[in-house]
């Protein structure tokens, strides 16, 4: 196969650009760009037809494989721009090699990481004036790839079509950082050692929506996952990473497998670390958890993702036990690792892990 | 919302219709009639816009949510010609009482399995000559329905799509029904209890490539898959359920929640039991397989689906060692099985369980 190059793209622009969107208004997630980024992929001709298209409706075959058998990856980062107009991406590195961890265990084609990079900087700096430049708001960019072949065999598919698609997003907390309830998950599963849940696939997600749905009614914002195995070890907490600061050691589940490896979670690990803090990544059980709260040992709790970066626990439900954190109040770690990730996705702070990447816009 | 009528529906029939297939070299799931059931649900308004059309490629968004999320289930099931000409289903109204509990475990909402019923059996109606008029061969027939909101929030989508699709089948067994080889796979799991495995989702189906890809490389044709919690006890069988005949007694592995209710294993009980026979659902350990069969209890084993309808094994593959299953031959039992049920399906074996539904072609 010949390496792609992203000169030999086709760039086709809309005709009827849409209006910007009243950032102060705007909803995560439905508002997208005037262009996407489209390739396809065929066996035997591996992934062609680079292009750079109006954004907007696709035909795609009722058979196609990602409607009956799930084969589907994605992810997301975020571009930011600062004060002075540059924008950058985040990591994006991580979320290649991450893409491609997950199309192999989906039995998916991989694909060049470097070329979608480029790729997803051209179509950044083609929809450079759709990115905020505003603290706390970014452009979303949101990779996926899914199963185009039209064949309803229990098998990999011969087809797969890759999107990015952009999204404007407001700021995450429009009335600064409010610590959530989370309700701990007795029933359902999200994933299971041998099964999907270190990839970043659609199924996950579809399965994680009851136990959603139930902590919701029950007035919590979100579930703190077990392990499938043992319903005894804390995986993650809805669809981000988790933290827990006890007795001075700052813990988040190990790697197991079942486990997303979250970007953000690698970014705060290796911030900690470069702080001097006491940061281990290891097993941690409900029980070992409640029991650090009973003594008073549990001083932070907090999610990381990227579309929050840190979302601080206040209050933890188990069991019929309520469990507040810290007061309810986010932490001070946590408000540190906060301002200091999104400083250094805004270009506020020095970022001595060479994690920002520029877009060239001109 | 108002209960939908088959009366109705809109019919837009094909102005180019396409030959027929060649019903010796057709291969499963490759081939579509001229016409497809579709229909739209949207939160508010339910189902809507019930429609026959030609079959072929649909418009929907990039940002549809099943592309990235999963929320998706479907159905397989298959319509039988008799030599009278008369068409016939097979249980139909299991597969929509699954359809919906499948709708349950994603958050997606019910569809009215009256309804669909009468209007899948319109669209065979209307394809009454693709549906092949020999034994072993059948129509078979794929409802499906899945998120179409354009939207990246992490929720139930409030737009969904039905389809039905309809795609010729010829002979499963084409040289007689040959028994397979299975391995028993250590590492990777289907499901576990409290995830999706009992839903007929496409996640399921994603996630089970992967072994089947190792199975396949090893000289394997499918695997037989253990329990998520201990990888101890016998689950299923590829895309299939299993029975193992053991000292005289028919076991199957219980549903537990991440067994997938096969309609075709709820038949296989109901006419094994009908028969007198000693049919027993329970929890069944690969370690208890094992030695039946090293004590020469291990008589038959088969796998039961609506492609196959039975599919024998004559291998199993466990820790190194292989086990031969009735000398590499189709059980008696197992080709009795096979051969009232596809009796009852095609009408030449009286049917006690009222299993067949007619469909009327004039």
């Amino acid at each position: 196969m010949l390496k792609m190059k992203v000169q030999d793209m086709t760039i086709e622009y809309t005709t009827t650009p849409k209006e910007k969107p009243d950032l102060s208004t705007l909803v995560f997630g439905k508002t997208f760009t005037d262009h996407m980024f489209v390739m396809d992929y065929e066996e035997g001709k591996g992934w062609h037809d680079a292009r750079i298209v109006p954004y907007g409706d696709m035909t795609i075959s009722p058979a196609a494989m990602v409607f009956h058998y799930g084969q589907t990856v994605f992810e997301g980062l975020k571009a930011y721009k600062n004060e002075a107009g540059e924008i950058t991406l985040f990591r994006p590195d991580e979320n290649m090699k991450r893409l491609n961890a997950s199309n192999d265990r989906l039995c998916m084609p991989h694909v060049d990481g470097e070329f979608v990079i480029d790729a997803m900087k051209k179509l950044i700096a083609i929809e450079k004036d759709w990115v905020p430049a505003k603290a706390g708001m970014a452009l979303y960019v949101r990779p996926v790839m899914f199963a185009t072949e039209a064949y309803l065999g229990v098998a990999p598919s011969k087809k797969y079509r890759f999107l990015i698609l952009l999204s404007p997003v407001g700021a995450y907390y429009k009335e600064g950082i409010n610590p959530v309830k989370i309700a701990v998950e007795g029933e359902y599963v999200r994933a299971v050692k041998g099964g999907t849940g270190a990839a970043k696939t659609a199924g996950n997600y579809a399965s994680s929506l009851k136990a959603q749905e139930v902590a919701e009614a029950n007035g919590y914002s979100q579930v703190l996952w077990l392990d499938g195995r043992e319903h005894k070890y804390i995986e993650e907490v809805g669809a981000m990473n988790v933290f827990f600061k006890i007795n001075g050691e700052i813990v988040t589940p190990a790697l197991n497998g079942s486990i997303l490896p979250g970007i953000t979670r690698k970014s705060v690990v290796q911030l900690l670390t470069h702080w001097g803090e006491n940061v281990v990544e290891r097993q941690l059980s409900i029980d070992e958890l409640i029991e650090a709260a009973n003594n008073g040992q549990l001083e932070e709790a907090f999610g990381t993702g990227t579309a929050a970066v840190i979302s601080p626990i206040g209050e933890l439900f188990y069991n019929g036990q309520k469990i507040v954190v810290n007061e309810g109040e986010i932490g001070t770690l946590a408000q540190k690792v906060y301002d200091t990730i999104t400083g250094i996705q805004f270009g506020t702070v020095e970022d001595p892990f060479d994690w920002r990447v520029q877009v060239a816009t001109t």
